[in-house]
């Protein structure tokens, strides 16, 4: 028995009692402490049968493994209702924009409480999971993307909130939406967003690679609509407080676009181990 | 000798070979591993003199608070040097659009990778420390408030990064800047954030609400400077360019001040342990 694998022991007997200790929290598998307290000095450790030691250890890291694993299950859900919440906000903010309905921004606005709550409970779990579990290499890189795609996530619902504000800005004139492509950049977002989901959950590189050729017309439909907005502005000054707001919601689906693409690269990131750059 | 006591002598024994595992990081104080693998039945810890382990307990527990604390210092400084190089990337950004220098926007824009740089080396150190010393209470919202407090400062960093892509986008046109108060607005930024880094390093409540403060001065000149912006649009639809430009540019430096108003908050939440809202 080496002083290497003492120590290893030593690591997993403090991971099951703070486990142990945070009796708040799901269990998988409960040990006894007097389980988990075998001798440590060598010559201890020599007097015990390693068959019996071994088995222990196996059977803490084996239980260990699956508490991580439905921990990382527990927050990928999270991670699908907070990107399921985002397009309800993102469809709704443009309706809201379209059919410029100030009821219905309203609720978008007011939505986004429980969105950022999510954002909240997702971080505190993460940070749990490190204190307790210490990860390394891939199950590191999995919660620190987890945590990078929640905070993607929520600064696009953001975006959904001032779409929804520029609605209300906007009041009743006669509404110039048409003369723009902001609809085909809401509809190229969400459908960015559900193949970023999709890449994420089920391990789908070359979705994520499909959000990247997406953005590149999202930034297109961007510049046509920021030329005929300015366009239209200099032949009809009388509608520029609906014009402005109209370019804020342009550019606001323009970056939509951009955050969803780096939830994309984060998914890329933590399959492959890779940095990837779909943005350019 | 009870029972809990060998357990917290337990998680501090693993937490010290685990900063003896990482070499490659900075150690205040060495132990030898023997000094630390202490029997650990309490039969066996019987037979030792309790003094003696205390005494190495206590040693062990100091040096790791001396090593937590060096960690804390050395983000401290990388938070200090990210601030001051976004508060030289807004200085200027706005020198950039008040002169017309693409040259100088164009600076900024390639200086912003010093700043990301800085905080993904902040992101990784301050996940190296929770995987190692698995920090609580104050500590753990220290660490997770430099976290939040270095994604504030990138986003500002950004925003500078937004002025000097506005500032190539308007070109060499008349400048129109007087007719805002972008300049106030861009000053009282600069105090707010010199003031939010000094609370934070300082761990002084009473500027932190002064931030908050200021935010609602740049709130108002905000408002002014949409009105008068749009009111000289309306008027002068051959100026649309610029005008629309600096319109972005007035909605960057409300959004400026906002994030700033959050490393504020942060400071506020990290002193006191309680959640405040300066914004509103």
């Amino acid at each position: 028995m080496e002083l290497r694998q003492i120590r290893v022991a030593n690591i997993l007997m403090v991971r099951t009692i703070r486990t142990l200790m945070a009796v708040d929290l799901p269990l998988v598998g409960v040990f006894d402490v007097q389980d988990v307290l075998v001798p440590m000095l060598p010559q201890d450790v020599a007097t015990l049968s390693d068959c019996l030691l071994m088995r222990d250890n196996r059977r803490i890291q084996m239980s260990i493994r699956v508490n991580f694993e439905n921990n990382l299950d527990e927050l990928k859900s999270k991670i699908t209702e907070m990107g399921g919440l985002s397009i309800v906000a993102l469809e709704k903010s443009f309706k809201a924009l379209k059919t410029q309905d100030v009821e219905i921004a309203l609720k978008v606005i007011e939505g986004d409480t429980a969105i950022d709550k999510l954002e909240t409970e997702i971080n505190q779990f993460t940070i749990w999971i490190m204190a307790k579990e210490a990860p390394v290499s891939r199950d590191l890189r999995e919660i620190i993307g987890i945590l990078k795609i929640s905070s993607e996530i929520e600064r696009v619902a953001d975006f959904a909130v001032n779409i929804a504000k520029a609605t209300i800005k906007i009041g009743k004139p006669k509404s110039l939406l048409d003369i723009t492509h902001l609809e085909q950049m809401k509809d190229l977002s969400i459908e960015m967003l559900k193949k970023a989901l999709q890449s994420f959950l089920e391990e789908k590189i070359l979705l994520a690679k499909e959000v990247g050729d997406l953005e590149d017309q999202v930034d297109q439909h961007s510049r046509e609509t920021y030329q005929k907005l300015t366009a239209y502005l200099s032949e009809h000054p009388e509608e520029t407080n609906q014009l402005v707001q109209l370019l804020f919601v342009n550019r606001f689906l323009e970056r939509t676009a951009d955050h969803i693409t780096n939830i994309a690269e984060s998914t890329a990131y933590l399959i492959k181990g890779q940095i990837y750059d779909f943005n350019s």
